[in-house]
C-alpha cells in the first residue's frame, strides 16, 4: 500500500497560529498572481514549435542537475539515470531510469527538490501517492501518458501556468530562431530572450575562439579587432530587444569590473586572442567586458544581470568525460565591494543603468550587498539563487538584506529553471516564505498589515515586472 | 484620513505567547533603567549651548545617513532633501525636503529607520497618525513648534530620556571648548568626550597632513617627529581624559596591528610623511598605531575600541561632489585573527588594557570574535553595529557569539548615532530584542528564570558601565 | 538556600506547542539508542587499566578548555583552576580550584558548557542543587565520593553511557599499548583508536623532528626518504586498523590539498628536513599529505577525517608558559572548493575513498561544503564542530546544509571530546537539536512524519555507523 502524497494548504508558513493565520491572509491574496518568469533557462524551441515533451525522464530528471547531483553523491551513476557522455547516449530505457531514480528518491528529504517535484506530481500530473519503487511504474506511465495529450504541449502549459512573461537565455551566437518562430506563429504567449554572452567574453571557455568566429560571421563585424568585436555586442543586443529582450546576464567566476583606456582594452583584447592567454589577462577581460555593458546598457536600457562566484566544472574527470552543467559546479567566497568599484566609478549613479546582483557566498548579503544596493542608485539584489533557492536560503536573504537595503531594491523571484513544470512550484515556495516573512514582521509589530499586503503583491508581481522594465 | 500610528507595546516580542510573555516579563523590569549611551556621535555643542534645535529636516533628515542613503538609492536627489554639496547647502526648502520624505517614506518598510523615526514621532513628539504625503506638513509644523520649546532643548530632553551618560567623539585636533563649557556650565548631565585620532593617523585620509600641524600646535610637540608626534597624543588622550573620556575609538579599513622596532617605526612614521606615501605604508602605519595606542591604554587607562573593516565614500562622483558621511561607506570582508595578532603578543593578556572589536562582517562572529574574545583576558565584544545595529542583526549577534564567548563578554548596547533624538529609540530596540532572546533561552530551558533577569539588566546597564570604566 | 538544579524534559525544544509535542515525539523514538562516538579525545588507559579517576578538578576542570578559556578570558588564571605550566604543577588545592570554578559559575549562562556539565551534575552524579560559591564543597565532596566507587570507574561508565563504540585519537608515535591492553584484558566495551599524524606530518610542529625519529624506530623504516616515510604511514595505519581502527584524522591550518609529481614529492621531502623551512614549503607538505592520506585510504579503507581551519596557539605568552591545547586556538576563514581540487581531481570519484570535511568557518556551509558533499561521491559532511558544537550551531549547520547536500550527506553526531563523562550529555543535546529541526520541517509541511522518524534514527545512530564504516 503506497504512502498517500498530499501538499498541505500551510506547507512553508511557520507552525505558530498566530504567525501561520496571517502568513495564510497574505498568501490568499497572491497565490493566483501571473508569473513573472524575468530569468530562466527553458528552451524557446518548446514554445516555438510547441511539440509534445517526450518521456518522463528526459522532462524531470535527466535535465535537472539539482536532482541528478545528488544522486551522484550518493554513487548512482548517470548513466544510470539515463544521462549521456560525451561517449554517446545513456544505453539505459527511461523506464529503468525512472526506476533508478524512485529507489532513491528518499535521498531527497528536506530538499526543495522535493519540494518542486512533489508540486508537479500532484498539481501538474494529480499523481496522489509518493514515489517509491513500488509506485514508479505509475508514475512513469502516468507522466508519460498525460505528456502525449494536447494540454501538455508546452504552450498549454504555459497558460494553465498563467505565465505572464517568460524569459529564456540565449548566446550571441544564437540565431534566435525560436524567438523569430515564436513571434511569426501569432501565439500570444509572452516568451522574450536575455542576452548572455558568456561563451564570447570568457577567454577560458572552451569553445570561446570558434564561438568569435560565429559572433563575427552572425554580425557581419571583424570581430577580431576591438572595436568590431564591440560593434558585434551592440549589434547582437538590438536584435535581441527587438526580440524582446529587456536583460542581458552575466556568469563570471568573480564579480571582477574594469575601467581600461580604450588602448589598453585594445590590447588586451589582442592579448585574450593569442594562442596562450594568462589567467590574469582572462579575469582582466572579463572584468573589462563587464563595465562595456553596462555602457552599452546606458544606451539600450537592457538590464544587466550579474551571477557570479561559481567554480565552474570542478569535477575534472566528470567535466572530461561528460562536459558541462553534471552538478559540479561549486561557489567560492565572492567579493563585491572592490570588485565592482570599476563599473560604479563609472556608471553607478546613472539610473540610465540597472545592475541585478546575484550571489553563491551569503556572507556577502548583509556585508557587502545590501550596503550597495542600499546607497547606489544603479543596483538591485536578485533573489536568493541556485543552491539558495530554497525555504531556508530564501529566509536568509530577507534577513540579511532587507533592513539595510530595504524591500525595495529586490527584484522579486527568479525561477532560473531549465525545469519548465516546476516553474509554478517554484514561485510557489518563493510567495509562501515572503509571506512567512511578512507575517513574522506583522505580528512582531514591526510592519503594518496595510504595508505587508502591498509589499506581498510587490514581492510576487510589481517588482520583477519593473525591475525588470517588462512595463 | 490618514492612518493611526501606534507603538505596539509588545513589538520586537516573538508572536508564540510563552515567549512573549517571558519577554515581556523581562522586558518590564529593564525598560526604565537608565541609558548609557558609551559610544555615540551627537554635537557636543548641543549641551554646551543648549540652543533649540532648528527644523524638521535639519534635526530627523539631513544628518541621518541611514535615511537619505535609502531615499538616494531610489533615485532621490541629496539636494531634494535638503542636504548640500560642496557647491553649497541646499536650496530646497526644508519643507519641501519634508515633504519629499514624506513621498518616499513606505521605503522604510520593514527596516530599522522605519522603528526608530516612528519611536520619535510617537514617544518625542506625540505624533499619531502614520508619514503620508497629506501628512507632511502636520508632521512638519509640530516637529517644528515643538523644537521651539523649552522642553526640546538639548539639556532638557537629556534629561527626559534618563540618560546617565552620553559619549561624544572627537579628533586630537578638536580644542574640546564645548566640553569644557559643558563642565563650565554648572549642568550636572554627564556628557563626555571619546578620543578619535584618525585624521591624525591615517595618512590616507584627505585632511591628514593639515590635521598634523594643528595637531602640533594644540600639544606645542614637533610632531613631525616620530617621538613628538607619540608625545603629542598621549598629552591629547589626558586632556581628553580630564575631560572624562574613558576610551578611545578607531575607525581602520582593516583591524590589521603590527609591533614594529622603535627603528622601523620611526623610519615608517618619516615615509608617511612624505609627498608620496605607499598603500601599504599607510596601512602598516594604521596598524602600527593600534599597538601604540594599546600601550598608551596601559598607562592611562583608556578604553580603545576598534571599528574596522570599511571602504569609506565608495562612490568616487558622490564623494567628490559631497565629500564624506554621505551613506556611501561599504563594508569588506574583515580578518581578525591574523590581523590582531601582534598587539595581542604584545600586550594580550594585560589587564589593564581594555580593547572592544566591532564588526561588519557578521562571518566573523561566530569564526574568529567570539572565539578571540573567549580566551583573551583584554578582549571584548561591541554590539552589533551600524548596518547590524537592527532587530535580525542584533539577533544573529546573540544567537552567533553567546555560545562561545558567553554573554559577559559583550559590552552592552552601543547607539553609535548622532541623531540625538532616537537615543531611546535604539536602546529600547536593543533591550526589546535581548530580552527576546533571553526568554528564547528560558523557554527552551537553556537558561534558569533568575539568570535571565540578571542578564537583562547587566547586557542593558551594568556591562556598558562596567566594559567602559564608568564606574 | 541553594536553588535547585533540574534537567527539564522538554530542553531545547521550541516553545512552540505543536512543534515541542512533535520533537518531543521523535526524540522519545532515539533518546535511549546506544551512542556512537565516532570521534574524540578520550584517553585510552583509562579503559585499558580502570583505575578511578582522581577528583573532580582533575576529571571536570584541568582538563577541559571549553571551561577554562572562558574563565581566563574573564581574569582568572590557569594556577588558581588547579592547571599547571611549564614551570611545574599547580600549587593550589583542588579544592580551591573548585571554589574559584564555582565562584565564577555564572559566567557560563547560556552556553553550551553549561547545557553540558549540568548533565553531568544530574544525571552522572545525582546533584540536585546548582553550582554556587556555597555549594562548591558540597559538589567537590559528593564527585570525588563517587569517583571513589566501582560504579564511578572508566569502563563502568563507558556500559552506563550505553556506549556502543568509542574511538580514541592516536599518533603514529604512540605504541598503543592502551589499545592493546583493552583487547588483551578480554572486556567487551568496543574502544577503538583513530590514526591522527599531524605531528609527523606537519613541519611546523615544534616536535615534528623527534617525532619522525620515534617513527622511524617505531616502523623499523628509514622514514627520512620519502619512500621509506609513506612505508612508515602504512605500517602504523595497518597497525591502528588491527585494533580497530576505521579513520584517521588530519587537523592542518587550511583545508589545501597538493598532488606533486613523484619526484617533486621527493624533493620537497627533503627540504622539509631541512634545517629552515619556508612556510609555502610547509604548507605544501601538509597539502601533498592529505593526498598521500587519500590513496593509502583508496587501498586500507581507512576513512579520512578532515579538521581544517585553526590558528594554534595563537596566544604566544601562553604557549611559552603552558604550551599547547590551553584554549587559545582561533578559527580562520577556510577555503575549501580550492583547496580540495586537487585531491578531487585524484580521487573525488572513487567511492573506495570517504572524506568526511569538518569547518570552523560557518560561511563555508552553504557556499562550499553542502555544494562539495552534495555532488562528490567521496566526501561527507562532519557535523558542527568545536566551538560551533552547540544548540545555534548545531541548527546553522542543518540549517545551512540540509537543503542543498541532503541529511544523507552528513554523518550524524561526533562529541570530539576528552570531557568522558559529558559524552552522553552530548549526543544529547545533539539528538534533541536534531529533533527540533526535524519537528519544525515536520510542522511546516516539508518533510512527512515518516520520513522525519526515520531521518531521526539516521542522525543518531545509522549514519554514524555508515560514515564511519563500524559495519
Amino acid at each position: 500500500m503506497p504512502s498517500s502524497l498530499d501538499l498541505h494548504p500551510d506547507r512553508l508558513f511557520p507552525a505558530e497560529p498566530t504567525v501561520r493565520a496571517m502568513a495564510r491572509e497574505l498568501y490568499e491574496e497572491i497565490r493566483a498572481l501571473p508569473i513573472v518568469s524575468a530569468h530562466g533557462h527553458t528552451d524557446a524551441r518548446w514554445f516555438a514549435f510547441d511539440e509534445p515533451f517526450s518521456n518522463a525522464v528526459e522532462l524531470l530528471l535527466a535535465p535537472d542537475h539539482y536532482v541528478f547531483r545528488m544522486l551522484y553523491s550518493q554513487g548512482v551513476s548517470l548513466e544510470a539515470l539515463g544521462i549521456g557522455s560525451k561517449a554517446g547516449p545513456s544505453m539505459v530505457e527511461p523506464r529503468d531510469a525512472w526506476r533508478e531514480f524512485a529507489r532513491h528518491y528518499w535521498l531527497f528529504r528536506g530538499t526543495p527538490s522535493q519540494l518542486w517535484l512533489e508540486h508537479v506530481f500532484v498539481e501538474v500530473f494529480g499523481i496522489r501517492v509518493k514515489l517509491e519503487p513500488q509506485t514508479a511504474d505509475l508514475y512513469f506511465d502516468t507522466i508519460n501518458a498525460a505528456l502525449a495529450s494536447p494540454k501538455f504541449r508546452p504552450r498549454a502549459l504555459y497558460e494553465k501556468f498563467n505565465i505572464e512573461v517568460l524569459a529564456t537565455t540565449e548566446s550571441p551566437i544564437d540565431r534566435l530562431e525560436s524567438h523569430v518562430a515564436i513571434r511569426a506563429s501569432g501565439w500570444t504567449g509572452r516568451v522574450i530572450t536575455t542576452y548572455r554572452p558568456d561563451i564570447v567574453i570568457d577567454p577560458e571557455h572552451e569553445e570561446f575562439k570558434s564561438a568569435l568566429r560565429t559572433f563575427g560571421d552572425l554580425t557581419g563585424e571583424d570581430v577580431f579587432t576591438w572595436a568590431g568585436y564591440l560593434r558585434g555586442h551592440r549589434i547582437r543586443r538590438a536584435e535581441f530587444a527587438a526580440l524582446g529582450a529587456t536583460a542581458t546576464d552575466h556568469g563570471h567566476p568573480t564579480c571582477a569590473t574594469a575601467d581600461l583606456g580604450e588602448v589598453e582594452a585594445a590590447a588586451l583584447f589582442a592579448r585574450i586572442l593569442g594562442s596562450e592567454v594568462a589567467a590574469t589577462d582572462a579575469e582582466l577581460f572579463r572584468a573589462q567586458m563587464l563595465t562595456e555593458m553596462a555602457k552599452m546598457s546606458l544606451d539600450d536600457g537592457l538590464v544587466m544581470q550579474i551571477h557570479p562566484g561559481v567554480v565552474r566544472n570542478h569535477n575534472r574527470a566528470l567535466f572530461q568525460s561528460h562536459g558541462r552543467d553534471k552538478g559540479a559546479d561549486i561557489p567560492q567566497s565572492t567579493d563585491y565591494v572592490h570588485a565592482l568599484k570599476p563599473l560604479l566609478d563609472r556608471c553607478g549613479n546613472d539610473r540610465r543603468l540597472a545592475v541585478i546582483l546575484f550571489t553563491l557566498d551569503e556572507s556577502a548579503y548583509s556585508r557587502e550587498l545590501a550596503p550597495l544596493a542600499g546607497h547606489y542608485p544603479v543596483l538591485k539584489l536578485g533573489p536568493a539563487w541556485w543552491f539558495h533557492d530554497s525555504p531556508e536560503g530564501m529566509r536568509r536573504f530577507r534577513e540579511q538584506t532587507s533592513e539595510t537595503a530595504g524591500f525595495y531594491n529586490t527584484v522579486g523571484f527568479n525561477d532560473d529553471t531549465r525545469a519548465f513544470l516546476s516553474i509554478p512550484a517554484r514561485h510557489d515556495v518563493a510567495r509562501r516564505v515572503d509571506c512567512a516573512y511578512l507575517a513574522r514582521l506583522v505580528t512582531e509589530h514591526r510592519l503594518d498589515e496595510g504595508s505587508a499586503r502591498d509589499l506581498a503583491v510587490d514581492l510576487a508581481y510589481r517588482l520583477p515586472k519593473k525591475a525588470y522594465r517588462f512595463d
